[in-house]
Protein backbone atom coordinates (compact mmCIF):
# COMPACT_ATOMS: atom_id res chain seq x y z
CA UNK A 1 0.00 0.00 0.00
CA UNK A 2 2.74 2.21 0.57
CA UNK A 3 5.50 1.34 -1.90
CA UNK A 4 5.06 2.99 -5.52
CA UNK A 5 4.74 1.19 -8.22
CA UNK A 6 2.57 -1.95 -6.24
CA UNK A 7 -0.74 -2.67 -7.46
CA UNK A 8 -1.88 -1.89 -3.87
CA UNK A 9 -0.92 1.48 -3.80
CA UNK A 10 -2.48 4.43 -2.08
CA UNK A 11 -1.28 7.81 -2.67
CA UNK A 12 -0.70 9.82 0.88
CA UNK A 13 -3.40 11.71 0.75
CA UNK A 14 -5.92 8.92 0.37
CA UNK A 15 -4.60 6.75 3.41
CA UNK A 16 -7.60 7.13 5.81
CA UNK A 17 -7.78 5.15 8.95
CA UNK A 18 -11.02 5.43 10.91
CA UNK A 19 -10.95 4.00 15.03
CA UNK A 20 -13.97 3.58 16.99
CA UNK A 21 -13.01 4.79 20.34
CA UNK A 22 -14.90 3.28 23.49
CA UNK A 23 -14.06 -0.89 23.76
CA UNK A 24 -11.20 -0.21 21.07
CA UNK A 25 -9.12 2.39 21.96
CA UNK A 26 -10.16 2.73 25.77
CA UNK A 27 -12.10 0.42 27.99
CA UNK A 28 -16.09 0.15 27.55
CA UNK A 29 -16.81 -1.74 31.00
CA UNK A 30 -18.83 -1.65 33.15
CA UNK A 31 -20.39 1.17 30.97
CA UNK A 32 -19.15 3.85 28.84
CA UNK A 33 -16.57 6.09 30.81
CA UNK A 34 -18.88 8.79 29.54
CA UNK A 35 -21.80 7.32 31.25
CA UNK A 36 -19.81 8.10 34.14
CA UNK A 37 -19.06 11.43 33.57
CA UNK A 38 -22.67 11.85 33.10
CA UNK A 39 -23.23 10.87 36.26
CA UNK A 40 -20.96 12.74 38.18
CA UNK A 41 -21.94 15.91 36.42
CA UNK A 42 -25.45 14.90 37.26
CA UNK A 43 -24.66 14.95 41.19
CA UNK A 44 -22.58 18.32 40.89
CA UNK A 45 -25.58 20.11 39.01
CA UNK A 46 -28.18 18.68 41.37
CA UNK A 47 -28.21 21.47 43.52
CA UNK A 48 -29.17 23.67 40.71
CA UNK A 49 -32.16 20.80 39.89
CA UNK A 50 -34.26 20.53 42.96
CA UNK A 51 -36.45 18.59 40.82
CA UNK A 52 -33.69 15.65 40.06
CA UNK A 53 -34.79 13.82 43.59
CA UNK A 54 -37.91 13.02 42.06
CA UNK A 55 -37.61 12.57 38.54
CA UNK A 56 -36.47 9.53 37.03
CA UNK A 57 -33.80 8.61 35.77
CA UNK A 58 -31.77 11.40 37.83
CA UNK A 59 -33.39 10.29 41.06
CA UNK A 60 -31.90 6.71 40.57
CA UNK A 61 -28.57 8.15 39.53
CA UNK A 62 -28.69 10.54 42.85
CA UNK A 63 -29.22 7.74 45.12
CA UNK A 64 -26.42 5.86 43.45
CA UNK A 65 -28.58 3.32 42.00
CA UNK A 66 -26.67 2.95 38.71
CA UNK A 67 -28.45 -0.08 37.57
CA UNK A 68 -31.82 1.85 37.27
CA UNK A 69 -30.78 4.62 36.37
CA UNK A 70 -29.74 3.00 33.14
CA UNK A 71 -33.15 0.52 32.99
CA UNK A 72 -34.35 3.17 30.47
CA UNK A 73 -31.86 2.09 27.55
CA UNK A 74 -30.12 4.45 25.37
CA UNK A 75 -33.18 6.54 25.99
CA UNK A 76 -32.57 7.71 29.39
CA UNK A 77 -28.94 8.07 28.88
CA UNK A 78 -29.65 10.58 25.79
CA UNK A 79 -32.01 12.46 28.19
CA UNK A 80 -29.15 12.37 30.88
CA UNK A 81 -26.37 13.29 28.69
CA UNK A 82 -28.28 16.24 27.31
CA UNK A 83 -29.35 17.61 30.51
CA UNK A 84 -25.48 17.49 31.99
CA UNK A 85 -24.03 18.58 28.55
CA UNK A 86 -25.95 21.46 27.31
CA UNK A 87 -26.21 24.89 28.55
CA UNK A 88 -22.73 26.04 28.57
CA UNK A 89 -20.63 27.53 26.24
CA UNK A 90 -18.35 25.51 24.14
CA UNK A 91 -15.75 26.76 26.12
CA UNK A 92 -16.97 26.14 29.71
CA UNK A 93 -17.76 22.32 28.77
CA UNK A 94 -14.12 21.70 26.82
CA UNK A 95 -12.76 23.06 30.48
CA UNK A 96 -15.52 20.85 32.31
CA UNK A 97 -14.16 17.96 30.37
CA UNK A 98 -10.78 18.57 30.82
CA UNK A 99 -10.83 18.46 34.64
CA UNK A 100 -13.08 15.62 34.89
CA UNK A 101 -10.82 13.40 32.78
CA UNK A 102 -7.79 14.63 34.85
CA UNK A 103 -9.28 13.34 37.97
CA UNK A 104 -11.19 11.05 37.68
CA UNK A 105 -11.05 7.32 38.42
CA UNK A 106 -12.52 4.01 37.31
CA UNK A 107 -14.58 2.32 39.77
CA UNK A 108 -12.55 -0.82 39.43
CA UNK A 109 -9.20 -0.64 38.66
CA UNK A 110 -8.94 2.86 40.67
CA UNK A 111 -7.15 4.24 37.50
CA UNK A 112 -7.84 7.18 35.70
CA UNK A 113 -9.90 6.76 32.31
CA UNK A 114 -6.89 7.86 30.31
CA UNK A 115 -4.83 5.26 31.89
CA UNK A 116 -7.43 2.59 30.31
CA UNK A 117 -6.26 2.97 27.25
CA UNK A 118 -5.01 0.08 24.86
CA UNK A 119 -0.72 -0.44 24.04
CA UNK A 120 -1.48 -2.05 21.18
CA UNK A 121 -3.68 0.30 19.99
CA UNK A 122 -1.88 2.77 20.61
CA UNK A 123 1.38 1.45 18.57
CA UNK A 124 -1.03 0.61 15.76
CA UNK A 125 -1.75 4.72 15.76
CA UNK A 126 1.69 5.15 15.40
CA UNK A 127 2.93 2.30 13.26
CA UNK A 128 -0.15 3.87 10.75
CA UNK A 129 0.50 7.52 11.00
CA UNK A 130 4.46 6.72 10.30
CA UNK A 131 3.67 5.41 6.99
CA UNK A 132 1.66 8.22 6.01
CA UNK A 133 -2.13 7.61 7.22
CA UNK A 134 -4.73 10.06 8.84
CA UNK A 135 -6.04 8.46 12.06
CA UNK A 136 -9.67 9.10 12.95
CA UNK A 137 -11.80 9.23 15.38
CA UNK A 138 -14.83 7.68 14.34
CA UNK A 139 -17.44 6.47 18.02
CA UNK A 140 -21.29 7.02 19.05
CA UNK A 141 -18.92 9.07 22.04
CA UNK A 142 -19.96 12.92 22.30
CA UNK A 143 -17.34 14.83 19.88
CA UNK A 144 -16.62 17.85 22.69
CA UNK A 145 -16.34 14.93 25.54
CA UNK A 146 -13.59 13.12 23.62
CA UNK A 147 -11.77 15.98 21.59
CA UNK A 148 -10.18 17.97 24.54
CA UNK A 149 -7.84 14.88 25.44
CA UNK A 150 -7.53 12.71 22.26
CA UNK A 151 -4.65 15.01 20.59
CA UNK A 152 -2.54 14.10 23.87
CA UNK A 153 -3.71 10.43 24.62
CA UNK A 154 -4.09 8.96 21.29
CA UNK A 155 -2.01 11.90 18.70
CA UNK A 156 -5.50 12.28 17.15
CA UNK A 157 -6.55 16.21 17.02
CA UNK A 158 -9.87 17.75 17.39
CA UNK A 159 -10.08 18.17 13.47
CA UNK A 160 -10.13 14.20 13.29
CA UNK A 161 -12.60 13.80 15.91
CA UNK A 162 -16.08 12.60 14.58
CA UNK A 163 -18.39 11.97 17.04
CA UNK A 164 -22.23 12.24 18.35
CA UNK A 165 -23.28 15.40 18.74
CA UNK A 166 -25.68 18.43 20.28
CA UNK A 167 -26.94 21.17 18.01
CA UNK A 168 -24.94 24.37 18.86
CA UNK A 169 -26.02 28.25 18.30
CA UNK A 170 -23.64 31.26 17.97
CA UNK A 171 -24.65 34.32 20.06
CA UNK A 172 -23.44 37.34 21.66
CA UNK A 173 -22.78 37.20 25.49
CA UNK A 174 -21.96 40.82 27.34
CA UNK A 175 -20.30 41.96 23.67
CA UNK A 176 -18.16 38.06 23.06
CA UNK A 177 -19.50 35.48 20.78
CA UNK A 178 -19.83 32.21 22.08
CA UNK A 179 -21.46 28.85 21.39
CA UNK A 180 -23.82 27.67 23.04
CA UNK A 181 -24.47 24.23 23.74
CA UNK A 182 -28.42 23.28 23.09
CA UNK A 183 -30.45 20.09 24.84
CA UNK A 184 -31.31 19.73 21.08
CA UNK A 185 -29.45 16.38 18.80
CA UNK A 186 -27.34 16.48 16.12
CA UNK A 187 -26.13 14.04 15.19
CA UNK A 188 -25.54 10.13 16.50
CA UNK A 189 -22.38 8.80 15.35
CA UNK A 190 -23.33 5.12 15.94
CA UNK A 191 -24.13 2.14 13.05
CA UNK A 192 -25.71 3.29 10.02
CA UNK A 193 -24.16 6.90 11.42
CA UNK A 194 -20.59 5.94 11.25
CA UNK A 195 -20.42 5.93 7.19
CA UNK A 196 -22.93 9.23 7.22
CA UNK A 197 -20.25 10.79 9.93
CA UNK A 198 -17.50 9.53 8.23
CA UNK A 199 -18.84 11.18 4.64
CA UNK A 200 -19.80 14.45 6.26
CA UNK A 201 -16.36 15.24 8.13
CA UNK A 202 -13.83 12.98 5.79
CA UNK A 203 -15.25 12.87 2.92
CA UNK A 204 -13.22 10.21 1.81
CA UNK A 205 -13.88 6.46 2.36
CA UNK A 206 -11.35 5.11 4.67
CA UNK A 207 -9.15 2.00 3.54
CA UNK A 208 -8.87 0.43 6.92
CA UNK A 209 -11.39 0.47 9.58
CA UNK A 210 -10.91 -0.91 13.89
CA UNK A 211 -13.81 -1.07 16.04
CA UNK A 212 -15.05 -4.23 18.50
CA UNK A 213 -18.90 -3.92 18.37
CA UNK A 214 -21.81 -4.20 16.06
CA UNK A 215 -22.05 -0.40 16.20
CA UNK A 216 -18.93 -0.33 13.96
CA UNK A 217 -20.37 -2.59 11.43
CA UNK A 218 -21.58 -0.50 8.45
CA UNK A 219 -18.17 1.33 8.90
CA UNK A 220 -16.42 -2.04 8.37
CA UNK A 221 -19.04 -1.84 5.30
CA UNK A 222 -18.47 0.87 4.42
CA UNK A 223 -14.74 0.81 4.68
CA UNK A 224 -14.50 -2.78 2.65
CA UNK A 225 -16.50 -1.86 0.20
CA UNK A 226 -14.39 0.75 -1.85
CA UNK A 227 -11.95 0.20 -4.41
CA UNK A 228 -8.35 -1.97 -3.74
CA UNK A 229 -6.60 -3.43 -0.87
CA UNK A 230 -9.24 -3.03 2.44
CA UNK A 231 -8.39 -4.11 6.23
CA UNK A 232 -11.01 -3.89 8.90
CA UNK A 233 -10.14 -5.17 12.46
CA UNK A 234 -12.40 -6.11 15.22
CA UNK A 235 -10.77 -6.06 19.10
CA UNK A 236 -12.46 -9.53 20.77
CA UNK A 237 -12.99 -8.70 24.13
CA UNK A 238 -11.49 -12.13 25.48
CA UNK A 239 -9.42 -11.36 28.69
CA UNK A 240 -11.57 -11.69 31.85
CA UNK A 241 -8.52 -11.36 33.95
CA UNK A 242 -6.65 -8.34 32.05
CA UNK A 243 -9.44 -6.39 31.22
CA UNK A 244 -13.10 -8.06 30.40
CA UNK A 245 -14.68 -10.42 28.37
CA UNK A 246 -17.92 -10.27 26.62
CA UNK A 247 -19.16 -10.08 23.05
CA UNK A 248 -22.38 -11.30 21.59
CA UNK A 249 -24.61 -11.13 24.96
CA UNK A 250 -23.40 -7.99 26.38
CA UNK A 251 -25.76 -5.21 26.43
CA UNK A 252 -22.47 -2.80 26.50
CA UNK A 253 -20.38 -2.97 22.77
CA UNK A 254 -22.37 -6.12 21.70
CA UNK A 255 -20.53 -8.39 19.02
CA UNK A 256 -22.84 -10.72 17.22
CA UNK A 257 -23.70 -9.79 14.04
CA UNK A 258 -20.60 -9.13 13.42
CA UNK A 259 -18.37 -11.67 14.28
CA UNK A 260 -20.65 -13.69 11.67
CA UNK A 261 -19.80 -11.51 9.06
CA UNK A 262 -16.38 -11.21 10.15
CA UNK A 263 -16.21 -14.73 9.39
CA UNK A 264 -17.70 -14.89 6.45
CA UNK A 265 -15.58 -11.80 4.86
CA UNK A 266 -12.28 -12.63 6.55
CA UNK A 267 -11.83 -9.69 8.62
CA UNK A 268 -9.56 -9.58 11.02
CA UNK A 269 -10.67 -10.23 14.58
CA UNK A 270 -7.75 -9.97 17.29
CA UNK A 271 -8.34 -11.84 20.66
CA UNK A 272 -7.33 -9.71 23.34
CA UNK A 273 -6.15 -12.68 25.76
CA UNK A 274 -4.25 -14.52 23.24
CA UNK A 275 -2.86 -11.77 20.63
CA UNK A 276 -1.87 -9.05 23.30
CA UNK A 277 0.94 -9.00 25.15
CA UNK A 278 -0.08 -6.15 26.91
CA UNK A 279 -3.18 -4.28 27.31
CA UNK A 280 -2.86 -1.35 29.56
CA UNK A 281 -0.03 1.12 29.48
CA UNK A 282 0.86 0.46 32.65
CA UNK A 283 1.37 -3.12 32.52
CA UNK A 284 4.58 -2.65 29.79
CA UNK A 285 7.79 -3.62 31.19
CA UNK B 1 3.29 33.94 15.12
CA UNK B 2 5.91 30.80 13.67
CA UNK B 3 8.84 32.13 15.71
CA UNK B 4 9.32 30.18 18.89
CA UNK B 5 9.95 32.19 22.01
CA UNK B 6 7.93 35.04 20.45
CA UNK B 7 4.64 36.58 22.65
CA UNK B 8 2.62 35.31 19.56
CA UNK B 9 3.87 32.38 18.98
CA UNK B 10 1.74 29.33 17.83
CA UNK B 11 2.19 26.02 17.49
CA UNK B 12 2.15 24.29 14.09
CA UNK B 13 -1.47 21.85 15.12
CA UNK B 14 -3.45 24.96 16.10
CA UNK B 15 -2.40 27.15 12.87
CA UNK B 16 -5.66 27.11 11.48
CA UNK B 17 -7.23 29.74 8.63
CA UNK B 18 -10.74 29.05 6.82
CA UNK B 19 -11.21 30.86 3.88
CA UNK B 20 -14.89 31.58 2.44
CA UNK B 21 -15.21 30.16 -1.55
CA UNK B 22 -17.78 32.21 -2.87
CA UNK B 23 -16.03 35.73 -4.02
CA UNK B 24 -13.11 35.14 -1.71
CA UNK B 25 -11.48 32.20 -3.16
CA UNK B 26 -13.12 32.08 -6.59
CA UNK B 27 -15.79 34.32 -8.44
CA UNK B 28 -19.54 34.69 -8.07
CA UNK B 29 -20.77 37.07 -10.35
CA UNK B 30 -23.15 37.60 -11.93
CA UNK B 31 -24.33 34.24 -9.76
CA UNK B 32 -23.15 31.96 -7.57
CA UNK B 33 -21.20 29.12 -9.77
CA UNK B 34 -23.72 26.90 -8.04
CA UNK B 35 -26.20 28.44 -9.17
CA UNK B 36 -25.05 27.32 -12.92
CA UNK B 37 -25.01 23.98 -11.67
CA UNK B 38 -28.35 23.84 -10.64
CA UNK B 39 -29.35 25.34 -13.61
CA UNK B 40 -27.82 23.25 -15.78
CA UNK B 41 -29.09 20.08 -13.42
CA UNK B 42 -32.76 21.04 -14.40
CA UNK B 43 -32.34 21.35 -17.80
CA UNK B 44 -30.82 17.49 -17.61
CA UNK B 45 -33.21 15.94 -15.33
CA UNK B 46 -36.01 18.04 -16.81
CA UNK B 47 -37.39 14.54 -18.81
CA UNK B 48 -37.73 12.77 -16.06
CA UNK B 49 -40.11 15.63 -14.30
CA UNK B 50 -42.29 16.72 -17.12
CA UNK B 51 -44.59 18.74 -13.99
CA UNK B 52 -41.55 21.34 -13.87
CA UNK B 53 -42.63 22.58 -16.99
CA UNK B 54 -45.33 24.79 -15.18
CA UNK B 55 -43.80 24.67 -11.63
CA UNK B 56 -41.66 27.67 -10.34
CA UNK B 57 -38.92 28.12 -10.16
CA UNK B 58 -38.68 25.16 -12.49
CA UNK B 59 -40.27 26.38 -15.09
CA UNK B 60 -39.01 29.59 -15.40
CA UNK B 61 -35.29 27.97 -15.53
CA UNK B 62 -36.62 26.02 -18.13
CA UNK B 63 -37.85 29.10 -20.06
CA UNK B 64 -34.11 30.54 -19.74
CA UNK B 65 -35.51 33.28 -17.44
CA UNK B 66 -33.16 33.33 -14.83
CA UNK B 67 -34.34 36.43 -13.04
CA UNK B 68 -37.83 35.16 -12.32
CA UNK B 69 -36.61 31.33 -11.32
CA UNK B 70 -34.33 33.45 -8.59
CA UNK B 71 -37.09 35.69 -7.70
CA UNK B 72 -37.78 33.80 -4.74
CA UNK B 73 -34.44 34.69 -3.18
CA UNK B 74 -32.60 31.77 -1.42
CA UNK B 75 -35.75 29.76 -0.62
CA UNK B 76 -36.10 29.17 -4.14
CA UNK B 77 -32.36 28.27 -4.65
CA UNK B 78 -32.85 26.12 -1.76
CA UNK B 79 -35.71 24.06 -3.03
CA UNK B 80 -33.82 23.83 -6.78
CA UNK B 81 -30.89 22.90 -4.89
CA UNK B 82 -32.25 20.08 -3.22
CA UNK B 83 -34.39 18.95 -6.27
CA UNK B 84 -31.13 18.90 -8.63
CA UNK B 85 -28.68 17.43 -5.79
CA UNK B 86 -30.67 14.80 -4.01
CA UNK B 87 -31.63 11.23 -5.58
CA UNK B 88 -28.01 9.75 -6.38
CA UNK B 89 -25.67 8.13 -4.19
CA UNK B 90 -22.52 10.12 -2.57
CA UNK B 91 -20.16 8.62 -5.89
CA UNK B 92 -22.62 9.58 -8.08
CA UNK B 93 -22.95 12.84 -7.24
CA UNK B 94 -19.54 13.08 -6.81
CA UNK B 95 -19.16 12.11 -11.04
CA UNK B 96 -21.73 14.45 -11.97
CA UNK B 97 -19.85 17.59 -10.65
CA UNK B 98 -16.60 16.30 -11.70
CA UNK B 99 -18.01 15.86 -15.02
CA UNK B 100 -19.78 19.48 -14.81
CA UNK B 101 -16.84 21.75 -13.25
CA UNK B 102 -14.37 19.94 -15.97
CA UNK B 103 -16.88 21.58 -19.29
CA UNK B 104 -18.50 23.90 -17.57
CA UNK B 105 -18.14 27.61 -18.82
CA UNK B 106 -18.90 31.30 -17.39
CA UNK B 107 -21.39 32.94 -19.65
CA UNK B 108 -19.72 36.05 -19.36
CA UNK B 109 -15.71 34.96 -19.50
CA UNK B 110 -16.08 31.77 -21.44
CA UNK B 111 -13.63 30.71 -19.41
CA UNK B 112 -14.23 27.17 -17.07
CA UNK B 113 -14.87 28.32 -13.45
CA UNK B 114 -11.79 27.03 -11.98
CA UNK B 115 -9.77 28.87 -14.33
CA UNK B 116 -11.93 31.84 -12.22
CA UNK B 117 -9.75 31.55 -8.79
CA UNK B 118 -8.09 34.16 -7.73
CA UNK B 119 -4.11 34.21 -8.08
CA UNK B 120 -3.20 36.29 -4.66
CA UNK B 121 -5.40 33.48 -3.15
CA UNK B 122 -3.87 30.80 -4.53
CA UNK B 123 -0.77 32.11 -3.14
CA UNK B 124 -1.77 33.14 0.23
CA UNK B 125 -2.94 30.02 1.03
CA UNK B 126 0.14 28.60 -0.19
CA UNK B 127 2.18 30.47 2.11
CA UNK B 128 -0.18 30.13 4.82
CA UNK B 129 0.62 26.37 4.44
CA UNK B 130 4.57 27.13 3.68
CA UNK B 131 4.32 28.08 7.49
CA UNK B 132 2.54 25.20 8.92
CA UNK B 133 -1.08 26.59 8.67
CA UNK B 134 -3.99 23.86 8.23
CA UNK B 135 -5.83 25.54 5.47
CA UNK B 136 -9.78 24.88 5.66
CA UNK B 137 -12.88 26.40 3.17
CA UNK B 138 -16.28 27.40 5.22
CA UNK B 139 -18.72 28.57 2.48
CA UNK B 140 -22.60 28.53 2.10
CA UNK B 141 -21.80 26.60 -0.89
CA UNK B 142 -22.54 22.25 -0.84
CA UNK B 143 -20.12 20.98 0.96
CA UNK B 144 -20.58 18.05 -1.65
CA UNK B 145 -20.51 20.62 -4.55
CA UNK B 146 -16.90 21.42 -3.73
CA UNK B 147 -14.98 18.87 -2.72
CA UNK B 148 -14.65 16.91 -5.64
CA UNK B 149 -11.98 19.71 -7.39
CA UNK B 150 -10.68 21.88 -4.34
CA UNK B 151 -7.62 19.88 -3.50
CA UNK B 152 -6.81 19.80 -7.46
CA UNK B 153 -7.34 23.89 -7.83
CA UNK B 154 -6.89 25.22 -3.98
CA UNK B 155 -5.02 22.16 -2.28
CA UNK B 156 -7.05 21.47 0.14
CA UNK B 157 -8.40 18.15 0.74
CA UNK B 158 -12.10 17.12 1.28
CA UNK B 159 -11.72 16.40 4.70
CA UNK B 160 -11.04 20.31 5.38
CA UNK B 161 -13.76 21.30 3.22
CA UNK B 162 -16.83 22.62 5.57
CA UNK B 163 -19.96 23.65 3.54
CA UNK B 164 -24.04 23.02 3.16
CA UNK B 165 -25.40 20.03 3.19
CA UNK B 166 -28.54 18.08 2.52
CA UNK B 167 -28.77 14.34 4.76
CA UNK B 168 -27.83 11.56 3.55
CA UNK B 169 -29.02 7.54 4.48
CA UNK B 170 -26.39 4.20 4.56
CA UNK B 171 -28.51 1.52 3.42
CA UNK B 172 -27.74 -1.74 0.78
CA UNK B 173 -28.27 -1.92 -2.66
CA UNK B 174 -27.97 -4.85 -4.90
CA UNK B 175 -26.16 -5.93 -1.71
CA UNK B 176 -23.27 -3.08 -1.67
CA UNK B 177 -23.47 0.07 0.99
CA UNK B 178 -23.87 3.62 -0.52
CA UNK B 179 -24.86 6.79 0.89
CA UNK B 180 -28.11 7.96 -0.37
CA UNK B 181 -28.60 11.87 -0.82
CA UNK B 182 -31.96 13.07 0.35
CA UNK B 183 -34.17 15.61 -0.11
CA UNK B 184 -33.67 17.59 3.03
CA UNK B 185 -31.72 20.63 4.43
CA UNK B 186 -29.03 19.22 7.43
CA UNK B 187 -27.04 22.23 7.35
CA UNK B 188 -26.44 25.48 6.09
CA UNK B 189 -23.17 26.94 6.44
CA UNK B 190 -23.90 31.14 6.23
CA UNK B 191 -23.73 33.53 8.90
CA UNK B 192 -24.19 32.13 12.70
CA UNK B 193 -23.48 28.26 10.84
CA UNK B 194 -19.76 29.35 10.07
CA UNK B 195 -18.78 29.28 13.90
CA UNK B 196 -20.79 26.43 14.32
CA UNK B 197 -19.46 24.53 11.01
CA UNK B 198 -15.86 25.69 12.49
CA UNK B 199 -16.58 23.97 15.75
CA UNK B 200 -18.43 20.95 14.31
CA UNK B 201 -15.59 20.01 11.67
CA UNK B 202 -12.43 21.33 13.88
CA UNK B 203 -12.85 21.90 17.26
CA UNK B 204 -10.41 24.24 17.54
CA UNK B 205 -10.88 28.46 16.50
CA UNK B 206 -9.16 30.08 13.71
CA UNK B 207 -5.97 31.96 14.15
CA UNK B 208 -6.84 34.01 10.68
CA UNK B 209 -10.18 33.88 8.65
CA UNK B 210 -10.61 35.53 4.97
CA UNK B 211 -13.80 36.27 3.57
CA UNK B 212 -16.03 38.94 1.57
CA UNK B 213 -19.14 39.23 2.52
CA UNK B 214 -21.71 40.00 5.08
CA UNK B 215 -22.24 36.30 5.26
CA UNK B 216 -18.46 35.98 6.68
CA UNK B 217 -19.31 38.03 9.52
CA UNK B 218 -19.75 35.95 12.29
CA UNK B 219 -16.81 33.84 11.15
CA UNK B 220 -14.66 36.88 11.74
CA UNK B 221 -16.19 37.44 15.22
CA UNK B 222 -15.50 34.13 16.04
CA UNK B 223 -12.31 34.12 14.85
CA UNK B 224 -11.20 37.55 16.47
CA UNK B 225 -12.59 36.77 19.68
CA UNK B 226 -9.75 34.26 21.01
CA UNK B 227 -6.60 34.52 22.52
CA UNK B 228 -3.34 35.98 21.10
CA UNK B 229 -2.58 37.36 17.12
CA UNK B 230 -6.17 37.43 15.58
CA UNK B 231 -5.93 37.89 11.74
CA UNK B 232 -9.29 38.69 9.66
CA UNK B 233 -9.26 39.90 5.99
CA UNK B 234 -11.83 40.70 3.86
CA UNK B 235 -11.48 40.67 -0.24
CA UNK B 236 -13.32 43.97 -1.57
CA UNK B 237 -14.77 43.69 -5.28
CA UNK B 238 -13.60 46.92 -6.10
CA UNK B 239 -12.85 46.00 -9.86
CA UNK B 240 -15.28 46.75 -12.03
CA UNK B 241 -13.07 46.00 -15.48
CA UNK B 242 -11.11 43.23 -14.46
CA UNK B 243 -13.33 41.54 -12.06
CA UNK B 244 -16.66 42.68 -10.74
CA UNK B 245 -17.84 46.11 -8.70
CA UNK B 246 -20.14 45.59 -6.08
CA UNK B 247 -20.72 45.44 -1.87
CA UNK B 248 -23.03 47.36 0.18
CA UNK B 249 -25.74 46.83 -2.22
CA UNK B 250 -25.44 43.15 -4.11
CA UNK B 251 -27.46 40.94 -3.76
CA UNK B 252 -25.21 38.13 -4.08
CA UNK B 253 -22.07 38.38 -1.56
CA UNK B 254 -23.10 41.64 -0.01
CA UNK B 255 -20.13 43.42 2.06
CA UNK B 256 -22.18 45.90 3.95
CA UNK B 257 -22.59 45.60 8.22
CA UNK B 258 -18.89 44.15 7.30
CA UNK B 259 -17.24 47.20 5.55
CA UNK B 260 -18.48 48.59 9.04
CA UNK B 261 -17.29 46.59 11.54
CA UNK B 262 -13.87 46.01 9.67
CA UNK B 263 -13.35 49.24 10.02
CA UNK B 264 -14.19 49.46 13.54
CA UNK B 265 -12.19 46.73 14.62
CA UNK B 266 -9.20 47.51 12.25
CA UNK B 267 -9.19 44.26 10.01
CA UNK B 268 -7.45 44.18 6.92
CA UNK B 269 -9.69 44.94 3.71
CA UNK B 270 -7.90 44.44 0.55
CA UNK B 271 -8.90 46.38 -2.72
CA UNK B 272 -8.45 43.89 -5.75
CA UNK B 273 -8.60 46.89 -8.14
CA UNK B 274 -5.65 48.77 -5.73
CA UNK B 275 -3.98 45.59 -4.20
CA UNK B 276 -4.08 43.06 -6.72
CA UNK B 277 -1.30 42.78 -9.66
CA UNK B 278 -3.02 39.84 -11.03
CA UNK B 279 -6.41 38.82 -10.52
CA UNK B 280 -7.03 35.57 -12.82
CA UNK B 281 -4.03 32.90 -13.11
CA UNK B 282 -4.72 33.18 -17.07
CA UNK B 283 -3.61 36.99 -16.95
CA UNK B 284 -0.42 35.78 -15.20
CA UNK B 285 2.88 36.96 -16.91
Amino acid sequence: MTKPGSLDFVPVSERIATFDNDGTLWAEQPMYFQAFFVFDRIKQLSPQHPEWKTKEPFASVLKGDVKSALAGGEHALIEMAMATHAGTTTEEFDKIVTDWIATAKHPKTGRLYTEMVYQPMLELLAYLRANGFKTFIVSAGGIEFMRPWTEKVYGIPPEQVIGSSIKMKFEMRDGQPVLMRLPELNFIDEKEGKPVGINSHIGRRPIAAFGNSDGDLQMFQWTAAGKGARFCLYVHHTDAEREFAYDRKSSVGRLDKGLDEAAAKGWTVVSMKDDWKTVFPLEKK
